[in-house]
């Protein structure tokens, strides 16, 4: 435990051309701090990295059940997914299900993640649709539970519809702070994301990875939710990625999420712990070193994936390996 | 005059949800120094930000008059172009002109930078090639310097060629530094990146801008390389890009060329000073906010153009504002 934040460094050639600070907590399910880096008390907005956690009244509302759908349906829902063929025609196929159609997405429509996905797209002469959107799989979550309820599906974005209430309602259960409480801003996709501390995002992360503190309905969704991570890793990001690289190699051992901005969240089930990262410039490459170099220190990350993503290369335009991205000395020693 | 680092923060609606640390410094020719924020002595990497210092030796060699080049090829060279039609199309008819073509780039290919540009490839069924990559123009300028002198083009980008000492040269006859002297790492391009204390970086900016200690070579091409960055704003960048919209609107006043990695410099030849700035984070985002509200400070920016450079809204999927970027003020008080 220490109070230094975390630095990733970025090298070329002899130099440490850019450093990237944060702060990360490692929290059980009681608030007991573990470890933690900086001043873990500061609030940050979790963006799409507490997904996991906004899928609980989804999973909880029994819609899985009535509506027939699985792993990858969850899984969409906690994801920041590429846009993908099968993550858009899998969201359509969804959304179907449950009566409604894209038009009811309010997420908006960018670009899919990857070059290729946008080539195919231009050569078909289509345009992205909202389906495309990288949180459509959590909208769809959150349309499908309004629709479960009975409740108007108009809206479903703003602060005070049934849908948001109930994230905070579970926010509040998970954390141990009053969500209510928490100042927000407005997400990329147009829902509230509400300033947590650091060490709270980790403990609601710990409550979902071992949650026998839980009500059994919480604590049944949470297992529900971390298995379609594992098993579904594809839906939770896409391609080459690395929330679906380490969700697929660590069944059981390890579910992560990134968020925008520089945050990342991990649920620890054999460890019983959770963990929160923030890179206070919003960095993800530095994100995605620093929940590699914590999932190496907790003993988690297979030895075979370590170098590379913990010691991720820096490649020039012809491909040279010109640098690297590291942990600094000063944070893990 | 200052210790205190730059700071840019990124708001979400009443959060800061990101913060972007860097140095920064304001010089005369003779070193003298005017503001500075953070420890100027750091080295840094310039990456991209000193091709206006590399276009130099390029522009002394007299290859502009005997192939008829103009404004346009010397901004190139000093550009970081978005790969849109005119760019690539000019760099294409000037290597025609000193005999050489495409396969002589030695700086690799990368997609253009605009999405509209990459898909009108794919339209047309074609693939970029290294007149698309955006130091083509300075890789040209190299190239042409090497005919000029007669010298073997192969190899022009190792530390050791011709092209490259003399690159170094006028680094030193520009920054009062033997840059003989720097470590170096490879660039993006290929080429090697001088590890430049900021002070001294922005020091070879001053030279460049106000250049009566030069010797009258020198002061003719800065002066030169100075009018093409206003005269052909387009050829610096592109569309919408910072870079452009700069050296558009401030004709004699201001030239400004940005660097990967967080680096932003700028020679104000109406002051008679150069800037430097590096944010340790590497994000472009913050060093156009950092020098945007330089300029703004050194009273050279145009209050049409202040507020949204200077505090650039932040924007969600859908268009809605959610938060702006902004100079911390710790920063400028």
């Amino acid at each position: 435990m220490s109070g230094h934040p975390v630095v990733v460094e970025v090298t070329r050639g002899p130099m440490v051309e850019s450093r990237h600070e944060g702060i990360a907590a490692v929290v059980k399910p009681d608030g007991t701090v573990v470890a933690s880096w900086g001043d873990i008390d500061r609030p940050v907005l979790p963006r799409s990295a507490n997904k996991p956690i906004q899928a609980m009244a989804f999973v909880e509302s029994g819609a899985v059940e009535r509506f027939g759908l699985g792993d990858e349906h969850v899984a969409l829902a906690c994801a920041s997914h590429s846009g993908e063929k099968r993550h858009v025609e899998t969201v359509r196929a969804w959304l179907k299900k449950v009566g409604l159609g894209e038009d009811d997405l309010e997420c908006g429509t960018h670009p899919p993640r990857l070059q290729a996905t946008i080539e195919e797209l231009v050569r078909e002469g289509r345009a992205p649709t909202p389906a495309f959107n990288n949180c459509s799989g959590k909208h769809s979550g959150f349309l499908t539970t309004a629709v479960q309820y009975g409740e108007p599906t108009r809206g479903y974005i703003k602060y005070d519809h049934p849908v948001q209430r109930r994230l905070r309602a579970v926010m509040t259960d998970l954390c141990g702070a009053d969500a209510d409480g928490f100042p927000y801003g407005t997400d990329g996709c147009g829902i509230p994301t509400l300033a947590t501390p650091l060490r709270s995002l980790a403990r609601a992360m710990a409550s979902m990875a071992e949650p026998s503190r839980l009500s059994n309905k919480h604590a049944e969704a949470a297992g529900r939710i971390r298995a379609a991570m594992n098993a579904e890793p594809f839906m939770m990001a896409g391609t080459g990625r690395f929330c679906t690289r380490i969700n697929a190699a660590l069944p059981g051992v390890a579910q992560v999420k990134t968020g925008a901005e520089g945050v990342f969240c991990a649920m620890l089930p054999t460890l019983g712990v959770g963990v929160a990262i923030k890179m206070w410039d919003g960095a993800a490459r530095a994100a995605e070193v620093a929940m590699a170099t914590l999932l190496g220190h907790l003993g988690v990350l297979p030895a075979g994936q370590r170098d590379e993503l913990v010691h991720p290369p820096v490649r020039n335009v012809v491909g040279l390996l010109v640098g690297e991205m590291r942990p600094a000395k000063s944070w893990l020693g």
